[in-house]
């Protein structure tokens, strides 16, 4: 796992060494690499820590070898990073996603790599609803990269180098932690501020529609991505999961619902053009059928989300 | 311009010093960038040939400058190599866009890039018709470097690096010279052999359609694509050519009309399940109406594109 220090990445590992095993077969070694030490699993003598960049091909060459299985490929940099520095996202969400397929090609093994895209590889002029079909029309830089990275990781399992699956994620929340530069941290602020008894502000309309998952879906989806036999694929790698769509508005009243009037209270208001303007190119509405076709779940609506928040991040709340 | 002892990048460099301007502006230096030394002006004044490696930053920064107001980057290992020589494709179609798409950002003088795409970038379950909005889903390592390039490019663009512009080339034909492995190369032979007096098989049923050009208007294309303001252009960068859609069949009868019976006896038809494979994933249709709204044209029917064989390649012969 690439990225495995990371917020997803900490829980995915978690989740793999609780299940200890994998589409039937057993974890027997977990390899986490990320450039900041990763720390779940410590003590663990299935847990095989490295620390290093997932840009470094002799790295890569180490770390993947004849007995890997599966790899779940989230070493990035987000997207505000990648538009503000952009040789890093092109060092790490390209480089790094192309020698990683080199490495895991030089392996033999043709593990199943699990990846995740994400949705801003749409944007512009978007249909009404944007479908596992829809073109990729990135309007950011880490978009394009991601968009780049899907088209490698399709050729590579053309070509049976890797058995190749893309997951794109909505916008994972809550997010616990401190508030982050991204456009949309409001999706997770909006809840995790006034929960910790702290103000919020909300730099957009109450309309504006976004598409949300909880952590806990989002990794157990990465986990129903690595077990999807590969003939139930049929000719596209790439699934959308199935998000919550919800507006702004209704992510507050859903706060209130769980959390009661006094923190939802701790919400308030105040547009930022700039912030809008991006929410503006947000995809309205998604059709996420073939995901569940495949089996693929998300969360029931946004007050589950809240409350898989309070139950997974905030216990000494309950 | 890359690529400029090829096919195409030979007859565009004769045709820009023979206009001396393009867009209005002197053609005060023209620089050509191939491994294999270019031919086209020599002895012109304005000629600079620089031999070396589209993939080699440092070359690509001595040959990029300020003073680059357009660039044509045609130079590609096309698809049959790509396919069988996977490293070097990714290196001279993929690394080699990127790094010139770096160079431009470098020098600062926010060139016009105009890169020469496919329609290998389509392929798998297509559309009954396809437009420059069909999305990308290349089935060859090829296609997915020219699909890779294309999103770079567009990135590039929205980030003011460069105005680039990418023109989806139909299969150009007549090709002069030797046969090529290429599994289009038909569409070239079927008309070359006989003109040469040589017999030719053709290895796909007559109905197979394919999708084709002239050197002619794929060069005028290249210049009409340096010269549209980006205002016309609107969201999207990539154009697909208004190519003829014809038959094998149709081929052969154009080369009877055009050449004489005896000529066209020397077409025999042997099917070569490979290569039908292959032509059973072409597109059928296109509506290139984007392109011709823009100005850019294409060959009246395939018997013109006979014709502008026999004339611009064969003047002894006619
Ligand atoms: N969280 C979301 O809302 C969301 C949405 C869509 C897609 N994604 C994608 O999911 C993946 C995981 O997201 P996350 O929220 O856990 O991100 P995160 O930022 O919490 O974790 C990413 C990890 O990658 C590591 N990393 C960065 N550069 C590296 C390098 N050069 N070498 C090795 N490791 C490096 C970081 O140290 C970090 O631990 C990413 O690929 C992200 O793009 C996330
Ligand atoms: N001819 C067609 O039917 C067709 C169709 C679609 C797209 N295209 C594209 O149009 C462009 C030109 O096509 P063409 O038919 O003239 O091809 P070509 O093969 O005749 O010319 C390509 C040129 O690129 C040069 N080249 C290869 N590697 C290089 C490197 N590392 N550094 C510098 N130069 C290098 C070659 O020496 C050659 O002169 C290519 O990008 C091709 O992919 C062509």
């Amino acid at each position: 796992m690439t990225g495995a220090a990371g917020f997803l990445g900490g829980r995915l590992a978690r989740t793999l060494l609780d299940r200890g095993e994998l589409d039937g077969r057993s974890v027997d070694e977990l390899v986490l690499l990320d450039v900041v030490a990763a720390s779940a699993g410590e003590g663990d003598p299935r847990v095989r820590t490295v620390v290093g960049d997932v840009a470094d091909p002799a790295l890569l060459g180490e770390t993947v070898d004849a007995r890997t299985g599966v790899v779940f490929h989230l070493a990035a940099v987000v997207s505000g990073q990648a538009e503000a520095e952009f040789d890093l996202g092109m060092r790490i969400n390209l480089d790094g996603s192309r020698l990683l397929l080199d490495a895991c090609r030089a392996a033999g093994s043709v593990p199943r790599v699990v990846f995740t895209s994400s949705v801003a590889v749409y944007g512009g002029d978007l249909p009404d609803v944007v479908t596992d079909a829809t073109p990729l029309t990135p309007q950011t830089s880490y978009g394009t990269q991601k968009a780049c990275a899907e088209l490698l990781l399709a050729d590579h399992t053309r070509r049976g180098h890797v058995d190749g699956r893309v997951l794109r994620l909505p916008t994972v929340t809550v997010r616990p932690g401190k508030p982050n530069a991204a456009a949309s941290g409001f999706a997770s602020g909006i809840v995790r501020e006034p929960l910790a008894g702290v103000t919020t502000v909300v730099p957009v309309p109450p309309e504006v529609r976004m598409w949300v998952l909880s952590p806990r879906y989002a990794v157990e989806s990465l986990v129903a991505g690595a077990e999807l036999a590969p003939g139930r694929l049929g000719g596209s790698r790439a699934i959308n999961l199935p998000g919550v769509s919800v507006s702004v508005g209704e992510m507050a009243a859903a706060l209130e619902r769980v959390a009661g009037p006094e923190v939802a209270a701790r919400v308030s208001w105040r547009r930022d053009p700039a912030v809008e303007a991006i929410a503006a190119t947000w995809p309205g509405a998604w059709d996420t059928s073939r995901a569940e076709a495949l089996g693929l779940r998300g969360d029931a609506d946004f007050d589950a989300i809240v409350r898989a928040y309070m139950e997974d991040d905030l216990p000494h709340n309950l």
